[in-house]
């Protein structure tokens, strides 16, 4: 590949790069040179790409344009690379948060975490009633312990709630499978215990979407594919799935996702773009794309999505509904489809932070394990809301990166942040982040290389059944090379370090969740998928070191853009310090409350006939 | 590259291989194919390689046809990627040990092993003297003791020995860089100590030989090169040096190594073939090829080198020494030059067990941390002789595998195998160790991927001036795809599900060290480096698991083919059982301690003058 010359970069050592506000390390933007590209254009372009004299040469330059020859491929690093962001498990002593044994049952966790719940008055902060807000795991509770309402009823609603979704004059696209027939099964199980008194837990008979690409039976998981599912038979539940029907909960079916979790946008061509329930014409955002949808249009409070790169909060933040993504490893991954094995893990779209926490507690912990050298952790949950005696939260905002989105994102967000500080007296650190846009270079062949590989057996047969977006994503996934990956390692040990030592002056770095709300869904891109790598990079700019280093993140909705659509704000912490997350975000959550939007298309499951 | 459609395997659940002695699986061979060349032959083969036009082909070519398509690049494997061979510490409450706290220092573990040495009279098997045997660090530290010798007389000795060794007549080779000033310093204060009656160990005044891949100070760390050590300064000793140091230990220079690491021989066309001690017109085998030599003749009693793929473990059997490659990870990395991250580490090369013993607990243990989360490990020590009471040890053989080496080899290893059973009534397991040519070209991608990344920086400056054997395997080593790296990364996970098996069953897996005795060197070899992967092959055949999987492994002295060539047994054991090795090397040493020769090059530093 040594055509031409390129240019090369010497990294510092990490020691020598400057952190603080003052550093003259550069903000380099983002300079995606990829046309959007639809319809006949992608289909040419499919086929250069394929072609065996001008494929080599297009991802050439591909790369090149793209900055990875110099950024990366070229590079000198001294780091050793760090293959998987697996961390020490470390107990962070976290205020005001309550302590769970990760080898209790799942009921047992959810019986604890629902004493860390605010009562309903510390809600909102201001004390002022919400005018729109979505029905909680509590008021579900609630309302089937009083008997005003049954599972069944619930259930009989969503399902007609879904039927009407999906018609013609809405193709919202949330689902790509549901059965009534389990959901009635399950529904009916639950309305039973309930009437018994019996109820398993507060998620006993609440609604619960699963993305389609974690196992839950009995459905197949297609991961977004017509073909997937048929080489890669569902036998069992993914372990977090078996978590959250331990509990009770009703698993309702699986929800639409961007074809094989390759792409931001969640235009499925086979099953349709899921759409956004603040505007039916935009996207949902991917690519857990129906999770987002499904929990923003109030069918279910609680979903669950994987994310490898953003794919939780990018949907999350798209539809006004908080995205948590824990730290690496903290939820079990078996039974999700292997697409990677280094960047990917389950996270939680729900309608409020309270609803996260609940579900946080009852998905995660280690599988238990008799191997005597397995580690044991805990599951620190934070006890809401946040008393004021926490005062010295330190939280880390790297200036150019938060401003780096629209002027709309950045107003909102900014505005949020000051209403945070102001009301806690919080303070803010100035911090530079170096290398942002080479560590999502350095993800992207990360996440792209794994991909390929987990796809490789399948890649020749059924290519071709894939939409043409995700077609030429795998033909540039296979395009690099070992040194390429392992040097993509080496940037991940090196912006760990980097990530350390922010840590060590802040407790967590604050952004906006994506550069860009919810765009609209072009009609040429149903068919073919759409090839729009600069909106993309726009969604996925805040997403990246959460998946890279395993960090937990969180977004909360914030606001609105002109046009209504939801605007996220992520908080980004260290390993194991999800209850902090959980905390900022529902104080930032209760400053928020009252001025949230009810979404266009919005089902009251709970409403009094 | 998909120039022609090749063969692929799709490799069977783990469950499902029969591991036991009637499995189906099939031994292949490695049919290296890939001619022994020298001289014009491998410059001409060079430039076909470097060439834009057909460099790529011969590449595709070479992999197709050593089976890397069909193996590797095609496989269809289910298990997920391990990367880095780490184990959780785990103690294996071996029998007849002494523990130690890692946490000890240096001389404080020396202190506690030598409580772990035989009396002399128990060393050799059937109380019959040794008719040769080379002197121990204990024989060095009574000898000093007792004020019979100095360690300044043993120094002086030393440098005229190595001022012979390098003579036109003999160029033996066995260093790159020692320097008599600075011996005796270390001479001079040692012999002090001594004289205060104060020796801080029984290491005090012994000589240590350091592997050109691991940093000693005052010396230039050229990793067989003649441009590295300009590109990377040498500034401070390596951990296990520092260790050492602190023990009283003379550090005499810095060994002989195959350059860069990238060979078996240790034909050196900068620095001369190391020579082995028993025939000097062959090789000492490597990459740790000084290190070998050097213990071999009596220069020093104990050697480190690093063993990336057998390179402590196949110059120790060749060279007729022992040579010992603990788990990865159990002796600290810092200070040795970073050619992989994930297959290489330090290794011990000694005249005896006991000698192996003493430097294995001086240097091994984890660099205390004050992290909270780090993982506080124990130290395991042997306590020798092995008694009776330990009768239930389990050897695991696999017979096609141990059986494919030369006929010598072959019957030597068997005979000393039965004498050490017959002696102590342990029982073989017959098993079935599948794949092991697979994890054989698993290995070298990963090795050979690292190894490129690592250089890639001086690649283009300083390749030229290599030998022309390791400009051939840099340009093989950059060959390899992203995925081909993960898919290696499967089978390493595979494998390691396998050896798990084994070992639920055995407590170590024993086989020859190499599959032939030392070769000769021929004279065309000498300036251009040789290509002799079929050599190669033989000579790594039985040394993989020991690094892909970071299984600990030892390799003894056994027995000699008719040219009077000394041959290896290894034992492999599990994660951390270090100690079962030690004892179980121990006991093959007594048994066949009586028969042992001297080299042909010896040097007898503790003589009565």
């Amino acid at each position: 590949m040594g055509l031409f010359k390129s240019e090369s970069v010497v990294y510092k050592p990490v020691n020598e790069v400057n952190l603080g506000p003052d550093s003259s390390e550069f903000y380099l933007q983002a300079n995606v040179k990829a046309p959007r590209m639809t319809g006949i254009l992608v289909k040419i372009f499919t086929w250069f790409l394929e072609s065996r004299i001008f494929g080599g040469l297009l991802l050439y330059i591909l790369k090149g344009n793209n900055l990875i020859h110099k950024l990366i491929t070229n590079a000198e690093l001294e780091e050793p690379p760090l293959y998987v962001p697996l961390h020490h498990f470390e107990d962070h002593k976290e205020k005001e948060v309550k302590c769970l044994d990760s080898a209790l049952t799942p009921p047992e966790k959810i019986h604890l975490a629902i004493d860390c719940l605010p009562t309903s008055s510390e809600t909102a902060h201001n004390g002022t009633r919400p005018s729109f807000c979505r029905w909680t795991i509590m008021d579900y509770s609630r309302a089937y312990s009083s008997g005003d309402i049954t599972p069944n009823l619930v259930a009989e609603r969503f399902i007609a709630a879904v039927d009407e979704s999906s018609k013609p004059s809405l193709q919202m696209g949330f689902f790509i499978n549901y059965t009534a027939e389990d959901i009635l099964r399950q529904a009916h199980e639950s309305t039973l215990r309930h009437q018994r008194g019996e109820p398993i837990s507060v998620l006993d008979g609440v609604l619960v979407a699963i993305k389609d690409e974690i196992d839950c039976l009995p459905y197949p998981t297609t991961g977004g594919t017509k073909w997937l599912h048929d080489q890669r038979p569902c036998t069992d539940d993914a372990c977090c799935v078996k978590r959250l029907r331990l509990c009770g909960a009703i698993l309702v079916g699986k929800t639409n996702m961007h074809e094989l979790g390759a792409g931001t946008s969640g235009i499925n061509p086979h099953y349709g773009a899921a759409r956004n329930p603040y505007d039916t014409n935009r996207i949902a955002g991917g690519s857990s794309s129906g999770s987002a949808a499904v929990v923003s249009a109030g069918l279910c409070p609680v979903a669950l999505g994987v994310d490898g790169g953003g794919s939780v909060r990018m949907p999350a933040a798209l539809c006004g509904v908080v995205g948590l993504k824990p730290t690496f490893n903290r939820v079990p991954h078996s039974g999700v489809l292997p697409l990677n094995w280094t960047v990917g893990m389950v996270g939680i779209l729900a309608d409020t932070v309270e609803d996260a926490l609940i579900t946080y507690a009852a998905i995660s912990g280690e599988i238990p394990s008799h191997q005597p050298s397995s580690v044991h952790t805990k599951i620190n949950l934070p006890l809401l809301p946040l008393t004021k005696s926490i005062s010295d939260i330190r939280l880390a905002k790297y200036g150019k990166w938060f401003d780096d989105c629209s002027d709309e994102v950045r107003t909102c967000c900014s505005h949020a942040l000051s209403k945070l500080q102001h009301h806690y007296g919080w303070k803010t650190v100035d911090v530079t982040i170096p290398e942002i846009e080479v560590m999502r270079l350095a993800h992207y062949i990360t996440i792209a290389s794994e991909c390929y590989t987990s796809l490789d057996s399948f890649r020749d047969k059924h290519l071709a059944e894939s939409g043409w977006d995700v077609r030429v994503g795998l033909n540039i996934y296979g395009a690099f090379s070992s040194m390429e990956y392992i040097k993509a390692q080496k940037i991940r040990n090196r912006q760990l370090q980097f990530h350390n030592k922010i840590f060590a002056e802040a407790d967590v770095i604050v952004s906006p969740t994506t550069g860009v709300t919810a765009y609209p869904i072009q009609d040429d891109a149903q068919k073919t998928g759409e090839l729009d790598y600069v909106n993309g990079a726009a969604l996925i700019r805040y997403s990246i070191s959460g998946n890279f280093l395993g960090l937990p993140a969180v977004t909360v909705p914030v606001g609105y853009d002109k046009m209504g659509l939801p605007i996220g704000l992520q908080f980004i912490g260290r390993p194991w310090a999800e209850a902090t997350l959980l905390h900022l975000a529902f104080a930032m959550q209760a400053i928020c409350l009252t001025e949230y939007r009810k979404p266009v298309i919005f089902y009251d499951l709970l409403r009094k006939d």
